[in-house]
């Protein structure tokens, strides 16, 4: 069995080192890579070939992971020449992926979740050919989420709209406590119910959503658009909060 | 020393408990009291006096821990004829705190954080006699937040904005992953990175918020008007979701 990546980051890296076993080789090709990525690949004994066109056509598994920009005119471009699985890791949305379920064969939508470099991430999986995919259970957790494509994606866009307003609340309570002066006492009492990591990680998530406010709030954008037909209200505060 | 309780539910009965001392002696009255607490109080070893007076007066330490809307009227009646400490530990606003500060020579405001019925409840005090409390120490964990009379008032609506809030977000996404038939997948994503016991801890906050809809939508108003100098974006649409 081959299987091919496009794009050859962290995702695909991470891939590439847990699935270890004689029968099954990997692809890829440097071509428009970037210097990162192509040292990367280097660094890794996997077989380089001349284009990614190449790479569709010889793979049983073809694995897109690129960036979330770019998902779709990878899709495009090489789902016509993969005859196996398409396997679809970019984070996007779940109206990308039915868009890009037009251009391909046999799409499978997949993410990891959980720290990607840790020792135990778990691979979500749904579409029609999931069991096709049963093997990976050898090198890694995986996650049958159901044969819909798209349920993967929709899944994520739930797990963002928890942590994504949890932040947003978060940098709200922080606020109103250190207007009184009690931030360090504010989760200093949370940590008693909610976990002794409360404090670290609640700092660490203001940090990150203050710091990317710009991509958190287009994010929260799009989890807008695509849940329009629900009741958005604690969201579309989150929305609000981060555009303050 | 004599302790005296006015009240002697969960929360004077586990301090009752956990204060194991020969030099500490406790009061109470049966005045006007519930046949469950007269029956609690009658099963513990404590001197019961004619009146709530006679328990104000003869205590060091006066603990009033009766209900939130009775705390004012009881710190009116029995706060002059206390000498000692008046420690209030009922779930009052930092309002009412500040109210009852002016019927009371000497207020502690006080909260017990955590199930009050576990091993390790954590006692929270703030006024500006806390020091002569720090015997408490002795039978369970105290923390000294400041000199300010109403400080753990605070405290604990903080606490309030933030536990309320995530209650009303389960909610809202819980809503949009059952429409998608992802809802069982929802929690278990997210229990991935906010740890295991992240279903059952958040269906009994779901299943303890919309059972008691109204009296936690009263509180959050509570929570609005105590501070509403804030930028109150993710409480006021907790309060809107729980209304709806």
């Amino acid at each position: 069995m081959i299987i091919g990546f496009i794009g050859f980051g962290k995702v695909s890296k991470t891939l590439f080192d847990l699935i270890d076993s004689p029968e099954i080789d990997f692809a890829t090709s440097l071509e428009g890579r970037s210097a990162k990525t192509i040292e990367n690949i280097e660094s890794s004994n996997i077989e380089v070939l001349e284009s990614f066109e190449d790479v569709a056509i010889k793979s049983d598994v073809l694995v897109s992971a690129t960036s979330p920009k770019s998902a779709l005119s990878v899709a495009k471009k090489y789902g016509k020449h993969s005859n196996g699985i398409y396997l679809d890791l970019n984070n996007i949305s779940p109206k990308t992926t039915l868009e890009i379920d037009n251009y391909v064969n046999c799409l499978v939508d997949g993410a990891i979740i959980g720290k990607i470099d840790s020792n135990n991430p778990v691979l979500y999986l749904s579409g029609e050919k999931i069991d096709d995919l049963k093997f990976l259970n050898e090198f890694l957790e995986t996650k049958k989420i159901s044969d819909n494509v798209g349920d993967v994606a929709i899944l994520k866009m739930l797990r963002s709209v928890y942590t994504k307003s949890v932040s947003a609340l978060l940098i709200e309570s922080a606020e109103i406590a250190q207007k009184h002066d009690l931030k360090e006492e504010f989760f200093d009492i949370l940590a008693l119910t909610e976990g002794e990591d409360f404090k670290e990680k609640s700092l660490s998530r203001i940090t990150n959503t203050l710091n990317n406010s710009k991509r958190k709030s287009e994010e929260l954008e799009e989890i807008i658009d695509c849940f329009d037909d629900s009741d958005l209200i604690m969201v579309k505060a989150a929305f609000k909060k981060l555009n303050r």
